[in-house]
């Protein structure tokens, strides 16, 4: 029973999460149901990514064992290396996504496509076997067409139009929506089309990245009215947006850009930027719950953090694991750390020594 | 006389430069003329700002005892504290500028101004003695207005408009245009309104300073057209078109963003952004030359580092000090130093680390 400082939650499910491998896998992946989710769909952006369903089961299989309470579904990197046949093999074996990476746009994306068209006979081998197609929409930086990183989500829309008319029996997820445009695109097509938004999209705008590598992401955030209409479209609890936290850990001093150096022969080697991705796992739920009540959604949390995005892929959770908010101020941790016999694994989390209104019972 | 791999520049001048105070000051004013500079607009965001024509006078002599082959040209920091009779005082101490800042936006710009009917008694004393206004044209950024860091210039532009008009004979310069917006709306306006331009300005887009602290400046680089923009203007040679670097030394560990942390009663501290600003001084001339010269406009090179600005102010060299350029590879330190007694000032210039095609014979 919900009362104003209560909220219980049907088992949440976060549809965008970066798990990672090695020891940063295993920092983060306990941290997924602390931060109370039941239901987790993995990214495959690994190194190497997993382009196969040996790979995608393998990696789940390590996942589980971090994780055993957790239901993690499963994605493949889009790639010359994936074939209808390999796309059936994957459905029988329960992975329910491809995701597609614009080329270099974000963390490990180097292997990303350039155009779709070539995909079009995996495209129809995932819609006769309802995968779903998971969509970065984001095109690259260019001079030549204009495009930066503040419009390239803009500028990607077309090529989700024509995607989504061409299958249309395909479901397609437009992945961390970040602008008013996208959010129109979504909602004006039919209901194959779903649309994922992380919590920090809710949270910040571009000034809150600039200088500030804590705040970075990609895709980056916007302007007030891109902010605004992700906030209005959870407000109006429109049931094909639902919770895709992109939570994408990195090790904290990847977080921190590079001063230039001499190297150790004395060749200059200059500055670097951070790396982009923000992680928020460990804090999930309570941060949703937060950020919906900051504008006034809080009466969307489960259909945004849970219903709407199970109705989408059709996928109860595995076991009943309600969760119930209470409200109480909670400073969010500066870092979570892992030692191995080599040193710590550090990750800092989104709003990072800033206070949350909510937390897990 | 110039041919392709020489070129002979009179007298360049810097119309916006920031030399600090202290070890700072000690470490970037010789670099002035090592950029190739002999005339220097300086700006007057010290802490304290210069807010009289005793303070200017003062902080006259000091940078004049750091590098006495260079015309330093003093402005006034805008503030409720100056008044007709301060400006008088000024223009007959040879102070030549009073620099506006808007509340907030850049460093030190905390006793910047939010409206300008108050200063008009300012203005018309300026008028009447010559004096020059130096304005950051930038608005704050703010939810309810939908400004952020990127429409920040293009949103000042009624004021400039405002102020233009309402003063004909008032000298005014847009300082570190950023935007096309900007440049036309400057060509468009009567020969009072000049117009200064950052070297890194032509060079950066938004892309650049996302997650890279060391291209992180404000007003911040825009996008593709606003380059060209900028690059376009001075590739027409318009005459009311110069440089003002806006070099802005920052200690190179304050260029870097900082993670969250602890502090000693073990309170959690937020992330920091890293401070905004590009040091450019010790590099500038070539700089110019490298960049005019990617873009096609190494003809108008002395008209954009020299006789633009100095007709617009009507500043003569007080000796020839032409510079010559030649054509030859130069990587860019990673870093300029000064020792004292208690450890190093560290500075790091723009492009560190990078390859520019021109230096100073």
């Amino acid at each position: 029973m919900n009362s104003s400082d209560h909220i219980r939650v049907e088992s949440p499910a976060d549809f965008h999460c970066h798990l990672r491998q090695g020891d940063m896998a295993s920092l983060v992946t306990p941290l997924v149901p602390a931060g109370g989710v039941e239901t987790c769909l993995v990214m495959p952006n690994t190194q190497p990514p997993i382009t196969s369903t040996d790979m995608a089961v393998n990696y789940r299989s390590q996942l589980e064992s971090l994780a055993p309470e957790v239901q993690f579904v499963m994605t493949l990197y889009l790639s010359p290396a994936l074939t209808p046949e390999e796309i059936h093999k994957a459905a029988e074996n329960g992975v329910t996504g491809v995701k597609s990476y614009p080329r270099g746009v974000t963390t490990n994306s180097d292997g990303g496509i350039e155009s779709y068209d070539v995909y079009y006979p995996v495209f129809q081998a995932m819609q006769d076997t309802g995968m779903v197609l998971n969509l970065h929409g984001e095109v690259p930086s260019d001079e030549a067409t204009g495009v930066t990183i503040l419009n390239a989500e803009q500028r990607f829309l077309p090529q989700l139009d024509k995607l989504a008319h061409s299958f249309p029996n395909l479901r397609i997820v437009v992945e961390h929506a970040t602008t008013k445009a996208a959010v129109e695109k979504v909602k004006s097509l039919p209901s194959n089309v779903g649309c994922s938004i992380t919590p920090h999209h809710l949270e910040l705008i571009v000034d809150d990245w600039a200088g500030q590598g804590f705040n970075y992401c990609k895709p980056v955030a916007k302007y007030w009215e891109d902010r605004a209409a992700l906030r209005d479209v959870i407000r109006e609890g429109h049931p094909r947006f639902f919770l895709g936290s992109d939570s994408a850990p990195h090790p904290r001093a990847n977080k921190i850009n590079k001063a230039p150096r001499l190297d150790e022969h004395l060749e200059a080697v200059p500055a670097c930027a951070c790396a982009a991705g923000l992680f928020t796992s460990a804090i999930l739920i309570p941060l949703c719950a937060h950020l919906l009540e900051s504008f006034g959604a809080l009466d969307k949390l489960e259909g945004f953090v849970s219903k709407n995005g199970r109705a989408f892929y059709n996928i109860a959770p595995k076991t009943d694991k309600a969760v119930t908010l209470v409200k109480q101020d909670t400073t969010v941790p500066v870092e979570y750390t892992k030692s191995n016999g080599e040193g710590d694994s550090v990750v800092v989390p989104f709003m990072a020594g800033k206070t949350i209104k909510w937390q897990l019972l």
